[in-house]
């Protein structure tokens, strides 16, 4: 499904021929979004060439869209002009994204553009911690004062219009700073030209401060469908805004990077296809290895029980179902509750509420597996397939199964809320370690049940 | 982290008390997202009357946020006045939505609230299909013709800017409907009064189709940080625009379900509070049912191996050892493959490409892995511990890690694309049914090498 309208064929046939005016005009109908899907097929070589004959002001939102080693390949290549034209463009918060990305050669080079109160404003967004609303946020919005006119702020916003992020929510601040209302372009047409701005201003503006986290931030613009929220310190003084496509970034990075963590991953920020294989080890390596020392507790609990085990080798067919019936089942719980906590509909206060609530969802579970795990050990394995299962050993394996369950589920939902309560990232304590130790307590309820039923 | 302008406390108190003229003050200053989680606060029977004391708009706002248990209740308690007043005040997606959500008989009594070309519509909206963008789409939108001039622009914007879910983009159609163009409430802003909206416009605007996956249009709406994108049928006829905070709520929905889908449950949309056990029972004992079963297969393998395995039991205790690294390794790499999938960073013609790279990421792991699987066995299991492990039972332990791996991350990363391929959503393929599968691979590499080496 392609929808740029702009034809990359075309685009890479004009660059071949050196035909620079024809790839300019072409380019020049694009998005921002989509020249820099072409700046990811075209050599290394040539992004220099194709990037000069961008003109100027897209060619900013193009810089932006870019990847960071893209970034820094055209910043080498540029001169001090041409960067600080490009800098100019920019707004605050993709500077500050910029520098936090690129070597310190490099920034330096960036910082050398900034004097006086934009150096000052530009040092202050460096200082919020990475995962903070101060560190997403931009400086450029509109500020109205309380007793201007619409007509007055409709002046403003085309004076303004062209430097600011977004003027479809303009913020009014008394003579300190301190945010007092909003208000809309939308509000602003449909009043009367004199009307005061302090009038038709909604007071009680929703706000968030600039040490709030990112994902709150972003889940606040989603849940009140704000095209923009106000962000302010602690005096309560405007300091900037975050708008709606830049929450929409930190969601969709926030759930990869879940989405890695859950899965034993060290979060990658390339796209597939340009990670290296060494990247890709070096995000996966470190659990592996982890997980693989944790999994020999698992084999010490099978050695300590070697010698019945070679009375009743059995029993060891089992081990793989009951491993695998425990994992998934510790892993359904502890994803449920991960994501529960990271959209805020639980706390660590509910704990007792979700324990109670996963065992008797573990026992009906439990119970169905247990009871159709029975039925299966004595119409397939013992009558089609004549093995030698006596009552007492498909007792052991079923009632093995739904004490797991129960213990899988009971783990899988308590240790992401410690996690949380402890100050960890709830997301590794999903399915890969949680695995790890229900491996181990299915085995000893297994080997007990097994002791205590079949004398061993 | 509470960030409502509104107090709960007060607004319950305010209710026990029956002070219901200081509860409506209240609530009229907060946002309609706040009120709706004052709904789930509290009991059924005062819905209908905390309900009934909102100001009209903000309520039908209150209504669209609220859950579709809660949302009928309401609907039941509705005289047929107060209904059709609600509806009114519903843009078209939302009413779909309700629709889509409300059991046959109050679907009947929301339909009869629409009659004429408004009925039309609202049956062409509910014909679409459930994931496409013609199903999440709203026909309130504003429509420019070429000769007018910005300010007819804005007289009309004033004039229905009321009824439309956003004024900010408005759109340019020809006599036939066919969209040609674009046009911001900036640039409308920024222009001569007398100039030609034909002449301002933006053409070659982006747009989507009705049959377009909900979740592409999302996509695209945050690939181009738009804050609506045009909605066409097959004809290039301007039907729809999709919203960004429409496109918010998708791209969350689709993460969530993929969390569901990869951690083996079926995807439940009530909040983890709200829901009984038993509907939490539902959506994880038929994966977990399923996974039992083919984990049988597993024992199978290691009954098959019952005798020789009852001449070396020491070769059992490194079972789930073996397996969970392998599942882990696959896991892993399944994952990686569904999210490039999921955001079109890769295709099924990438596959060769795909398993060339984590035939070599395997490698890597596989021989780190082993190497310090190797280590461990010779320094803590046979010298701290004194277990009788030889050099060859040390190898084939190893090897097997290593080759588990390769084929875990190959297998990981070919199911999802074939599932892909062939019209699955390849979510299913994440660790939980790579385990399965993987644990028997493991397995059999285990026994074959373990009968080879140690000539079982």
């Amino acid at each position: 499904m392609e929808n740029q309208n702009i034809s990359f064929e075309q685009a890479l046939e004009l660059l071949e021929q050196k035909k620079y005016a024809g790839l300019r005009s072409l380019l020049s109908d694009a998005e921002p979004a989509d020249i820099a899907e072409f700046f990811e097929m075209i050599d290394r070589n040539q992004y220099a060439v194709v990037f000069r004959i961008l003109p100027k002001e897209p060619a900013a939102e193009v810089f932006v869209e870019l990847d960071s080693d893209l970034q820094q390949i055209l910043i080498d290549s540029f001169s001090d002009t041409e960067l600080s034209e490009v800098l100019q463009e920019l707004y605050m918060d993709d500077t500050v994204d910029l520098i936090e990305e690129m070597p310190a050669n490099v920034v330096k080079r960036i910082l050398a553009n900034y004097k006086g109160e934009e150096r000052k404003t530009l040092n202050e967004l460096l200082k919020y911690p990475d995962d903070s609303a101060g560190s997403i946020m931009t400086t450029e919005f509109v500020r109205f004062k309380q007793n201007m006119t619409v007509e007055d702020a409709f002046q403003y916003i085309r004076q303004v219009a062209i430097d600011k992020e977004t003027i479809y929510t303009c913020y009014v601040t008394d003579v300190n700073s301190h945010l007092i209302g909003s208000v809309t372009v939308l509000t602003l047409l449909l009043s009367a030209k004199d009307a005061l701005i302090g009038d038709i201003m909604e007071d009680n503006a929703i706000c968030v401060t600039t040490q709030d986290d990112k994902e709150f931030v972003a889940s606040q613009i989603s849940k009140y469908d704000a095209l923009a929220l106000p962000v302010v310190d602690a005096e309560h003084r405007l300091v900037g805004i975050v708008t709606v496509d830049d929450a929409m970034d930190v969601l969709q990075d926030e759930a990869e990077e879940d989405f890695a963590k859950m899965n034993a991953m060290l979060p990658t920020e390339k796209p597939y296809l340009k990670t290296a294989p060494f990247e890709l080890w070096k995000s996966r390596i470190p659990w592996l290895l982890l997980l693989m020392v944790s999994a020999t507790f698992t084999g010490m609990i099978i050695s300590s029980f070697e010698e019945a085990l070679a009375t009743q080798v059995l029993l060891t067919a089992f081990i793989p179902m009951l491993m695998d019936t425990g994992g998934n089942s510790g892993g359904q719980a502890s994803v449920t509750i991960i994501r529960a906590l990271s959209l805020g509909e639980v706390e660590f206060a509910d704990v007792l509420r979700i324990i109670w609530k996963e065992a008797r969802v573990a026992l009906m579970c439990g119970c169905t597996l247990g009871l159709l795990c029975f039925g299966k050990l004595f119409v397939i394995d013992k009558w089609l397939m004549g093995k030698d299962i006596t009552p007492i050993v498909a007792l052991v394996v079923c009632l093995t199964l739904c004490v797991t369950v129960l213990c899988a589920k009971i783990i899988g939902c308590t240790l992401p809320l410690l996690a949380k309560r402890v100050g960890f990232d709830p997301a590794v304590m999903a399915s890969p370690f949680i695995t790890t130790i229900v491996d181990a307590v299915s085995l000893i309820v297994y080997f007990q049940l097994a002791k205590y039923f079949l004398h061993l």
